[in-house]
């Protein structure tokens, strides 16, 4: 890959099958997609269960048939996304997690996409320490697993925190530097990096420009979604409360796009940036959900095209 | 309406005919103009007295001809336009123009636009509280009249304030939120709202961001233009002093168009954005009066498309 | 009262009897203390623990020779302190905490004080709606004696949220605005307020001139205290992080003194303000911490005189 | 003098007699006071009216009078201060403040003073060009007097423009720097002057520190007074709109004293700087206003001792 | 011109001839170029050494091929650009480079282009005083040929002072604002202007909107590119070290192009805005060069089209 | 010491004897004075030449005269002051340079003071990297000597490059923290150490705050002086420029002190501080110098008391 390439993660479109979704997306001038793969079923919160590839059975035919379809749209799979809570309490949900995320590596080094994305998890009534020992009899397996098939797992650095079934801790642990640097001491393989999003840090008030900076060799992965602080809400909550900042499209909210691009560029970056839209204001309808998948790549098109 | 759409204001192009206009804007990828209904005659200021829609003799025959233009070209007409002082001194003169925009609620109407857009207008001389009763009296049976054909007058929010002769009041009452407040205390019906335009806001220091979601359900026409203050003249006058600030294109001022934009959303705002041209840097000629048009077509595409 | 007055916290001279405070106070020019009325014990925590009024047996005898003290060094009592947290999980204890608060209302009473300053506490690994009930049922009599006792309680705004055996809620849920409205409108009380601490708002991000003005009639009591963000902490952890901001002395943090006492002005209060010393880079020595006293004392009256 | 003094104007005292208010300034640390010399009668707006010095029969009896009381206290008067609108519609009324302005400036030299301070004023309903040749007839005289005398005059450069019957030009012209280098165009003589007083800059944005050097020979005396905008006004008024900033004392306002005091080092100004109280918080009682003194004092002596 | 026109530097792509380049820029958008034209031979710099058009030999025959050339294309020339050190300290050397820029400038006229852009030069070891008799004895003979020939020269404001080998001083007087008068003073013929490009300002910390307003009759030609200050090694170093910031697209750095843009306007700036290419993030290959011009078009198309 | 103490440097008044200094300095509240001992002669640059004491021959019954004095006045020495170049080209005049340093140290060690305070100063026309060996040769014996003596050398880092004789590279090699880990690193000791003054860090863009932190371990004194950035010569000649800055007293230039002083806490610094006055509104008279250190001391005994 010559530069950055513009994609969007399929979860925004649950209605549409693959073949559908890579249409829109050659239509609109997208050169890649997250494709998302979900086990077959119900969605256990907004914008989770979606199947667009299903990884349970998939064989040397069901992979000639994604290469035909990304090579008649010419449209690329930048990676497999799969986002559960591998780190929940509940032991038979971990194993059950787990497997699949399994599952997920190796479709994607089948289709020699070579990136899997996903979350740590997190027990989210436990403290950071009190997880660290999980984390490591989960993920040293998993990293082991995606190095032997040559997949790079992107986690992603969200915070899983939003509402109050997910306080205090969120169901990620990977949200900050401080994190990510214990994560990698803990598991130093260079299959193991970052889904890299902006939006997450903002609010956070951590500084993603020096964070591409001291994590350029973890980039696995990068989601262009936007956030913005309600001046109001924050006012009444304070940063120790929740929902005093929303998910938007790319350029309607407080990340400076102009310096993420230009510390991608810095850091060599070569590889998706795919458009995560939660912006509720455009969730009305699939009209809506596309439209904000046009509009994100009008934006996004000035810092990369 | 999915989303907003993005056209323009046709007093910038008087020289052209409807047809012309709309060619134009066609080519240029338009989507709607807000059309300008001045009676036929002399323009009394600039950027008025433009006639590329005659209201005086309007019924169906001449509706259908607009109705075949904006057929042709796929462009549509997102409100009829006509900006006198309604409240002026000069009762005959009052009476004049509220008759005309009486005429333009009617082909409003019968075009199915339903949309109207002016200013209340104010006796420039006179203190806000003195003009209220002529306020409620002119506007009133305006007001009732567009509600009996169900087309919604949109207020712009420009004080008319540029120049000595419009001194001190400006010509125009409707420009904060206090003035608004009063205004649909006054006059309730939800046939009555604004035409908001953020480059008047911008220099009064009135936090438009704020102002959409407090009148979210005011906003009947949006307005596309932008507004820089020049520093070195601040400096010599002062906000009480004239001429410290000039119009400018979107993108060219001090308009924040990312925040403007997903305020828009935010409010579910889905209607007509129409750029204002009033950059003088651009009205050497109609070539760069074009020119500014597709200028601003290409700065504000990256937030509405 | 005619104006605010400068006082200080005694929780930071433990080694001094209250004869010794009010001297070395009114030596500074300090014009009140807020005195310290821990039961006679083992403090739990840093800043705690601390007895310079015993008030387990107070009658008209000690009230005197209190007064005395008071009337030859010419320094008030601006309220009594005593700062445990009446909802913690243990009912045994929390009974005990409730009782002394009890004395400490009567005390102050007694003394003609008229304000008690404290924590409302909180289930600090419950969330705020599982901790409400307790609160209701632990404060409602605590404030009617209070009310009995003509004593105003001032509660202090600080999320008792330092370190990992506080996490995830704090040991005391008045924490922001929202918080508060919750707090008032479940005991309305004109005897139940705030003893307000701009140092937990600044770093909460919640704007305490615009709190003040929404609390006007609830600010019982004032500290001063100062706070700051060390970047480069903030950076690694981010807001959900923890230890990444510290106490400071007045005018060493990120509160903008000016416009928090030109809000005072405003909203006419006209009571105590005291320095809480919680500056570790002053606490190698008692000189160190009188040190610091006198250092915030030169700072403040600058706004304060 | 060899560096500037700290005074107050002795408008906001009008309970005291001269000798009171040199004693109290004395005993605060006070060096100058600017002495107000309204004729003898009712005041016609807040802080007017006040007649510390009756210069209606000043003779060289009064003046030694007065030079005896500066002597005894050490302070200095800093200038003889009468605001009234010396433009206003009836001529009469002119004519009456122009000749009481010429008995003040009489006076001024009389005490060896060398100041006189007030406003050129301005027939509020007119534009400033209309008032043009009425401020030519008006001042051109009276700034000879003070020539003759050896006086320079001091005009404040405040608006007068606070409420609806001010509304709109306000009372005094001399607002902006366009409008003082008009005035100095037309009254060249080194006796005219500005009373500079940088709280009706703050709020118009006209930035005062280049202010001081443009206009460096003009400054005959300076007020120290503050003012601050209150944002939720400016939001529902806008900069059009009146009464969305209010006076503050020194420091609890948004004038950056340290830039300001500097810039007058810079200029080389080495003379009076007289706090001026309008702050409503402090005016409950004449307690209040002494203490506004008295702490404007302990704010501003960190640049002025 | 009816506006300005969007081209690039052809330095960054010495590969390519200049029908290949011409080519490129037509299929990109770009509507013209500037043209490289560096004596036949080795390059003493990077960007530097490159030669589209050999102008040793240029005659009526080569005029009419490149003519046929950007014909064809579509594409025009906006200048020959040629940026030796012209003042040197070896004597030959400088008559050499200004034998060259004579040439350069008669094959300007030639082409009808009627623009040269280049560097004025400095001794870099010596004060800009020691400058000055260079300046003017190398510069007043080629302006005045410029004169004849009716070209335009067009000196780029670069300060050549990134690496230890041209510290001091730079190879190049023309940094400043002051030294541009100086330089106009000089030399006032109006075929002397500037090559106008804002990243070599916002690192001096020189308000290029500013010096668009005072210089707007100098403006011959101008760059698009953009410069961050990278804070770590500002940190380190100071702004009087060197290397703290580095070149970037435009879009990536630290200029405002909008309100740069928007002063172009404003001052009726109707020429060409070349990108010059030197972010090393996209020097790895020529399609990473291609790459970054395509991606500055995008960039840059929002406010010129 | 407890905290830090606040002083002067004594070469702001040249007419005074070390005993009339002290006396001063007493009497305004001033703990400790830094003393010039320049050799006695004439001054070769503003601020320089001044000799308080006489090092030349200083022994047991000079030093017993001025421990007399300081004991009178209870005014302590800070440090012995001398600031040469050190490094300049002349061999003989750094011999004499050197000896005369050596000197000082010694004086400081007979009378406990523990300080020496100078430049190491630099070859002007020369890089950085051509002084190394030179500041090697230089410093190493000199540091030694000061361990030998237990004296502490304080290199204030001040660029010396304010005039076109100090052009290009300044006199004083030790400006940034890159040049203060390279002499660190190349002279170990930890009697070497900095003199830290932030009015050369604030124009330079050089974070003093985390300058402090990074060398906590390395203040041996501390000036305190302010510089302020005059944005119109800053416009004219860019950071490359000089004379766009000058120096002021504390508080009326753009350090923040609070911030400073905060920091200079957290580091646990507990030593003098001392004004450094360079302020030409000051300097027009014995009376403004004292009034200037009357001035800086009122400002800052609000951080250090």
């Amino acid at each position: 890959m010559i530069s950055m390439e513009l994609g969007f993660v399929t979860a925004i479109l649950p209605e549409l099958s693959l073949r559908e979704i890579l249409q829109f997306a050659s239509a609109e001038g997208f050169k890649c997609v997250e494709v998302m793969c979900w086990p077959v079923g119900k969605a256990e919160r907004r914008y989770a269960g979606v199947t667009h590839l299903d990884v349970t059975a998939f064989g040397p035919g069901e992979a000639n048939s994604v290469h035909e379809l990304t090579a008649k749209y010419n449209v690329a799979i930048s990676s497999l996304g799969y986002y559960p809570n591998p780190l929940c309490a509940d032991p038979a949900e971990r194993d059950k997690y787990a497997e699949h995320i399994g599952k997920v590596i190796k479709a994607s080094s089948n289709l020699g996409i070579g990136r899997m994305t996903t979350f740590v998890g997190r027990d989210h009534l436990k403290s950071i320490e009190e997880n660290w020992s999980l984390f490591q009899s989960v993920w040293k397996p998993l990293v082991e697993l995606a190095e032997e098939h040559n997949v790079r797992i992107g986690i992603e650095n969200c915070p899983m925190l939003f509402s109050n079934d997910e306080w205090p801790g969120g169901k990620n642990l990977a949200v900050s530097p401080e994190i990510w640097h214990r994560m990698f001491d803990t598991i130093p393989s260079k299959h193991f990096g970052l889904n890299f999003d902006p939006s997450h840090l903002v609010w956070q008030q951590i500084d993603y420009v020096r964070a591409l900076q001291d994590f350029r060799d973890r980039i696995v992965h990068v989601h262009a979604k936007d956030d913005k602080t309600v001046a109001d809400l924050l006012y009444r909550r304070g940063v120790l409360g929740l929902g005093w900042h929303i998910p938007k499209l790319p350029g309607f909210g407080d990340v400076n796009w102009g310096q993420f691009f230009s510390a991608l560029t810095d850091i060599e970056y070569r590889g998706p940036v795919c458009v995560e839209v939660e912006d509720r204001a455009f969730e009305y309808s699939i009209e809506g959900r596309k439209q904000a998948l046009r509009q994100s790549y009008q934006y996004l098109r000035q810092f990369v095209c």
